[in-house]
């Protein structure tokens, strides 16, 4: 039987959802273990796509097989008292036969999270990045504006690929409530680090630090070295991920 | 001169507010650490009261007195800059001269947060208790009612002490949200323990692991034994503290 589950974890001290060739230390190794030993059989789990070192997930979307069929409910409660209090499972259900959490995937939202103050906030540090510099909104929601829609996005990136850079900003908000900003993106897909360098992008725009005139530029030419600085992983969450309704079937 | 500051803390790493005795480890010694350093003299500070170890607050007050006069709002970013992200002053104003945060607190609000939920939050779980089985919220209030009022609450604390076991708990407001439970309490003054006793007795009322007549008991008796379990640490949160008007004076 194949299954999904939604997962969220606080990624502070995981060395990110998967790493290349070392899988020590990472979300996806963790959950792998208690399933397989839960399972008794070796169970691979399939992630909707990497997360950083100290980047953090509240809708996450892996799926893995297994030999028999699963009684969710109880599975579900066995299994999030097996994992550590920074892993929890919010739901697990039978999925159809070829669905893969990765390939399937259409779309995806992610939040970066800004505290915009000279004070810190004790409770949500370790899930916002601190930046005492006053920001101004209008000339970030005008920069937001020239990143939407499809691009080639491979100077918001870093690492090599030969796979195709184009993809498709559907959304970006900005969201203000007291020195809290937070930055909604939505799109079919990101590039290594996409997410963290047009925030820091905008936030250098919303500091004075940079022209919104960059924006253009960096698209036509591709180069990292024109975008803004990668603004750090524990201010960044993956909030949902979609899959097309034939892909999920429910419990 | 004389000051008042307000203080955010998240206790997960430290041995309280103030610890009998011994005082390393301890938020108190943090912040009196940081002061003296920043003012150049050996400084002092008075807390509203105790909060244990693991306990949280968003605004814990503190006075205290130095020599000279303090430009607020820079020093208060300093503070700031020197402190650990844990601990964060959030206001600092000039006081009356005879302020003192202890003397001269009239009214207390603690909150306690209560994860109803066999999946746990990953992002709260270090302010919160989790607590899978469900709870009757009807019974709970009824319980909350029979606590209101004038009562000796030595059955509900630990420890022994010469003076007056005699509070007023003002108000207990239950509010649910999902799976998060809050407990609101506001009151004259708390009793060591006396919250997260307070917090204990009605989980198990709202467990069905024991009655609300126990409550009307408990004040006849004063025996701790009949009460219920003291509620761990870091569901507390102590929220505001309360002065009369003419003796808080502002910048």
């Amino acid at each position: 039987m194949n299954y999904r589950m939604t997962i969220q974890y606080d990624g502070t001290r995981y060395s990110g959802w998967q790493r290349q060739g070392n899988t020590a230390g990472t979300i996806q190794n963790r959950l792998e273990r208690e399933l397989s030993h839960l399972l008794g059989e070796e169970t691979a789990i399939h992630g909707s796509g990497r997360t950083d070192a100290g980047v953090h997930a509240l809708g996450q979307v892996a799926s893995f097989h297994t030999k028999g069929t699963i009684a969710c409910e109880t599975f579900l409660a066995d299994l999030n008292r097996a994992l550590p209090g920074d892993i929890a499972v919010t739901e697990l259900v039978p999925a159809a036969p070829r669905f893969h959490a990765r390939l399937h995937a259409i779309e995806k939202t992610y939040r970066y999270t800004v505290l915009n103050s000279p004070i810190s906030d004790v409770f949500g540090r370790r899930f916002s990045y601190q930046l005492d510099t006053p920001l101004n909104p209008s000339v970030m929601e005008e920069g937001a504006q020239l990143l939407l829609g499809t691009h080639d996005f491979v100077g918001f990136s870093t690492g090599h690929t030969k796979k195709s850079t184009i993809r498709t900003l559907k959304t970006l908000s900005l969201s203000r409530e007291g020195s809290r900003l937070e930055l909604y993106f939505t799109g079919d897909g990101f590039l290594y680090n996409m997410v963290r360098i047009l925030t820091g992008t905008l936030l250098e725009i919303g500091m004075g630090r940079r022209t919104i005139e960059t924006i253009p530029m960096i698209f036509e030419t591709g180069d990292r070295r024109l975008a803004g600085f990668t603004a750090p992983p524990q201010g960044l969450c993956l909030m949902e991920v979609v899959y097309p309704p034939q892909e999920v079937s429910s419990c």
